[in-house]
């Protein structure tokens, strides 16, 4: 669920910045062969950009699953590092090909396939579910079918036999959809522009301004997280506990933790995401929370352990379930409706005329000069229909050879039976996000979960059966989806289908890579990864745990009165989004969303202040200086999360290392205060 | 010892802003008679003003005793006060005399010289000095004849018998300084160019966004000190005991503490003063205190308390005193000697001709139209002699009555002689301070101990006599050096000397009353004032009595190799000195300056650190927008030094309630946190 933020921020003025021609400004401009567009400078530069973003999504998968689109600061990088690069060859006169705007989509779509592996490798979701880590936290379902061992070998392998299915499944559809029924994608739409003006010499300035910005924020980002390490000597201790608006506030989760990253995502999301984050808090840790902490022993016995899901901790687990679930549902139904009205009205166009189905007929000549240069190139460099069903039934046959030895509890017919249907979807979630901007790739998990776990039942290891599907499932819809926007973003920058397909290609299997890699080093580095409370909680390991055990066992597991909360929510969920598409889009910004609402319901709203500050900050910065908030915002944004991201790296090395913090910086009340100065000295 | 970095801050281009004619801008408007000058409303500002700086000024003596200059926030505060005032008049259709440049000088001269009271007064030195909290630290002197209890009575009835001597003694000087010595008076000349400019109207428009960027800033630290303050709940709580640098480091009092108010401080004062200092607190607390404290059980016992002055703490506060006393020596002489020569080349001119002692002799046709003017209308309004010598005399006896029953230790007979030698040491003060900006105040009040403590005798309670002695003293030559920077401020702005006269006798009675109030508002309501390693040390309360019991008892109470130590530092105080005035202008910004150095010998480096924050501010500020900086640096100071500075009206108000801070924000080892915790667990 977290992908559906992550899509929906992007939003660019499309149709101003289409007025003016862009391909004009670049007619003087060769565009290389696809061969000299995938080149081995921008493999390594992709490379390092990889590893860095993993570590990225994989702190904020493990932390909150808020996971903010990084498109802008994967494509300014790229740029830069690329450009030093040929400046610093062409400096020594060894230069014999120029940097050009293909080879920057070539890197942006490499480095975003493999940082979209964290996510959709579910380390933070349903893979990290199946670990004894989480399972231990519930107390039904607790018996070695329904767990697995978390182990780096079967991971990676897991991972390569899965992830690519969903690039050949959609490559036959990819004319279809940019060309004839030229669909939007507003985030790859978003990049290409990016793209684009970086390569004009007016837009190569400002690039390097905003790489300026980007590298100031990177280094003050990552210099305050090495001097938090500091001060977090123990639990509780450090800026992360810090109680900004009193102990009793911190008490609910309420407090400012310093920490650069929420603040940069805070100012990448939109206004309304990180209020409906606060709204959700303040509702359930200010409101909720505590009046059903006070049917304590009426509802819920009061000798339970804090973190036990028949307790408090369910009602937050199962409700802020049902609410995602909720939004889940109507978006689903929305964006499939949509799909199916969108489909009928082109094939109901196709039908009345218009025969270019022949890649090599003239094109019409009512398109634009922009349109019709690359449409042209997008057609050059064609990718054969049979290379790609042949590629998807090779692969779908290892995999469903190989699965069931991974996880013996998902069956071979399982996998079968998603591998047929999984096409469609994938087409579903391509097609909708390419009108909608939300990939509804963890809604369709979650579908898997349902399905499967039914199919498979309890007795037969139904929960492990269910994640593993629910990972299948998300990986095909979400690389599918990921390759439709990257093919519009090369369709916009006349880079060939062939080189973003292979681009994608290497870039899967760098994360297939590297992203098991980033996780074991969390796992192995922070000894409480996926408890509550910790610094990193992981807080839809459990949620996605949760979900399977609802598939398989029903509602059984939970505590009294905790249904009629979780169907009140539920309908919640889609009242509210209703009301948002019912009253039109002046009022419509001003709706909260339902699935940021739930995020913090389990895990509190300390993040959410932290957002709320990033929020105020653009906020204000935009009041003093539109213009330059405008244009420096994302930069500087990217270089928080960058910087406190990439310091999670030297974090888990010196954990690895044996190397703890000095000093605890602590917070005690005033009279807990004077009983430690008394025992101190003592 | 803290003015003199108070006097030599405000250096401005005095040659350079003199070339253009100002008083040609301000033809048109007529100046108002003296009565006029001193209206109402400005007294009542003033009145609001003096409280607000009283406040920081007495925050400043208890902390660390630096004081710098605040003459440009009073005067841009008074003129925020008085224009809002008048333009809501003006609207209202009451306003019957507009706002002029006379009648802000007239509220900058009460107001500085009712804050300078808080300075002279000796509530940071040698009042504070004289009570039990400070004698209790000293093993030895420790007779009842010594101390003298804080009493708010009689500390507001010395004040009134001393501080309107100094006024007196120089008035009839006042021709001969201005006129025709023509002393520079640098800071009084800095306080009449700014004053003059926001009477421009370029200026007002200027001041208008300095006003502005001061109250921002004043908001953030007052905000700022109200944060601070829920997280010190205990003695070694919150923010002000923050081991930016590790606890090592704040071992030996290296860390930076996030006071706003010497930030802003280390922005006035010029980068030599705060780089002196840090060298001052890596030499000693980084190099020497350790080097001596591993001659523990050597040098001196093992067993003593850690602020025994027989011990460590000896070391400390005596080779700081031997520094300060080696810097005030070098100047006393040199600007005595500066002051002799002067005099000498001013009488042989005056020989040679120019009778202008006949204030209604026609003006030398060679002065310029700016002079021409401003001598037409400071010899204007004349102060007789005789009312000076007369309300000289007068106070004097009341004071020689009054003084031996406050303090029955000092006796008539050494009060006459003080009286006697006063106006002497008072103009020596006033004309080196009119060519240097260096006011020796504490230098002769210092003179003072050892002269009266010598006298006295230690059986007589000479210790406590002599502390007296010193603010007899002081505040003579202190008030007197005032009032000549006054007069000068006066002179430019065409403001007459006998409104200058009358507003600087309101202030000093403001000062009076108001001063000793807040002092003792902040002693009822800091429990730990004046205590060693709290959040208000008073370091200088320690030192100068120290400098009695030194003057008293001469060198017996120092500890093993203490003398030879002090006798070194004294020597390199003078030497750095000498290198200072030998190596020309263009290295001696590169010599620290030795009184500075001195300063965190005994308090430790931590408001260097803050100070050198101030610094590194301003320094990359003015690398930034060089212009920008210059017009706004001071403002932004002055509002980070009130803010805080207010803060601590509200703040002790809560401390005098009973209402503590509920959090302690607390810093722990690692090792201590684990015990801390298994403690709080059981």
């Amino acid at each position: 669920m977290a992908s559906e933020p992550h899509r929906r921020d992007v939003e660019t003025s499309d149709e101003q910045l289409d007025e003016i021609s862009i391909e004009k400004g670049f007619e003087g401009k060769s565009v290389p062969s696809w061969q000299k567009q995938v080149t081995a400078r921008a493999i390594v530069v992709s490379i390092m950009l990889s590893v860095m973003f993993t570590f990225i999504v994989m702190k904020l998968n493990l932390t909150t699953g808020i996971i903010p689109s990084l498109n802008v600061s994967a494509g300014l990088l790229g740029f830069f590092f690329v450009k030093t690069w040929t400046k610093l060859l062409e400096k020594a006169g060894w230069l014999n090909q120029p940097f050009t705007r293909q080879e920057n989509t070539v890197i942006q779509t490499c480095v975003v396939a493999a940082s979209g592996i964290a996510f959709s490798g579910g380390f933070g979701s349903y893979l990290f579910g199946m670990s004894p880590t989480i399972a231990k936290q519930i107390p039904e379902a607790g018996t070695a079918n329904d767990v697995k061992s978390l182990g780096l070998g079967w991971m990676i392998a897991f991972l390569f036999v899965v992830s690519f299915l969903g690039l050949f499944s959609v490559v036959p559809l990819r004319k279809i959809m940019i060309v004839d029924f030229k669909l939007t994608y507003p985030s790859g739409t978003a990049t290409a522009h990016l793209i684009n003006s970086f390569h004009t010499s007016e837009g190569a300035k400002l690039a390097k301004k905003q790489v300026k910005a980007l590298g100031k924020f990177f280094s003050f980002s990552f210099l305050w997280g090495f001097f938090q390490w500091f001060f977090a000597a123990g639990d509780s201790c450090g800026f992360t506990n810090f109680p900004t608006f009193g102990l009793e506030a911190y008490q609910r989760k309420f407090y400012f933790d310093f920490s650069a990253t929420y603040v940069g995502v805070g100012m990448i999301c939109p206004y309304i995401i990180n209020i409906s984050l606060l709204i959700g808090g303040v509702l359930s840790w200010g409101v909720m929370w505590p009046l059903i902490g006070a049917k304590k022993g009426d509802w819920f016995p009061a000798d339970l352990k804090e973190s036990s899901l028949h307790g408090l901790q369910g009602y937050r687990v199962f409700i802020g379930i049902a609410m995602i679930l909720g939004d889940g549902l109507y978006h689903f139904v929305k964006v499939l409706g949509t799909t199916l009205i969108g489909l009928y009205k082109q094939l109901k166009k196709k039908d009345k005329g218009a025969q270019s189905e022949d890649p090599n007929a003239p094109l019409p000549p009512t398109l634009s000069f922009d349109d019709k240069r690359r449409t042209e190139m997008f057609l050059k460099d064609q990718i054969p229909s049979w290379f790609a069903i042949a590629g998807y039934v090779i692969i779908a046959i290892i995999s469903i050879i190989t699965i069931p030895h991974i996880f013996h509890q998902l069956k071979w017919y399982h996998i079968i039976c998603i591998y047929i249907i999984a096409p469609a979807l994938a087409f579903c979630n391509a097609y909708g996000c390419g009108l909608t901007d939300w990939s509804l790739a963890s809604t369709y998990g979650k579908l898997a979960i349902f399905i499967i776990g039914a199919w498979a039942g309890p007795a037969n290891g139904g929960i492990l059966a269910s994640l593993a599907a629910c990972g299948v499932m998300m990986n095909i819809v979400s690389t599918a989806s990921d390759l439709m926007q990257d093919f519009k973003t090369g369709y916009m920058t006349l880079a060939s289908p062939k080189s973003m397909f292979v681009s994608q290609v290497i870039g899967t299997a760098i994360g297939c890579v590297v992203s098991p890699c980033v996780f074991w080093l969390f796992y192995h580095a922070f000894g409480t990864l996926g408890q509550p409370g910790s610094a990193y909680p992981a807080p839809y390991a459990l949620v996605y745990r949760n979900i399977a055990i609802l598939g398989v066992d029903g509602f059984s597991a939970l505590p009294k009165n905790c249904l009629v909360l979780c169907i009140i929510f539920f309908i919640a969920a889609i009242i509210i989004n209703f009301v948002h598409d019912l009253v039109g889009k002046k009022y419509a910004k001003y709706i909260p969303v339902p699935m940021a609402m739930a995020i913090p319901f389990y895990i509190g709203s300390y993040f959410a202040i932290d957002m709320c500050v990033g929020s105020l900050i653009l906020f204000i910065w935009q009041k003093l200086d539109r213009a330059k908030a405008d244009a420096f915002a994302s930069a500087v944004a990217s270089g928080l999360i960058c910087g406190d991201g990439i310091w999670s790296l030297p974090s888990s090395f010196l954990a690895l290392a044996g190397v703890q913090p000095p000093i605890c910086m602590k917070f005690l009340s005033r009279a807990a205060n004077a009983k430690v100065d008394g025992f101190l000295e003592s």
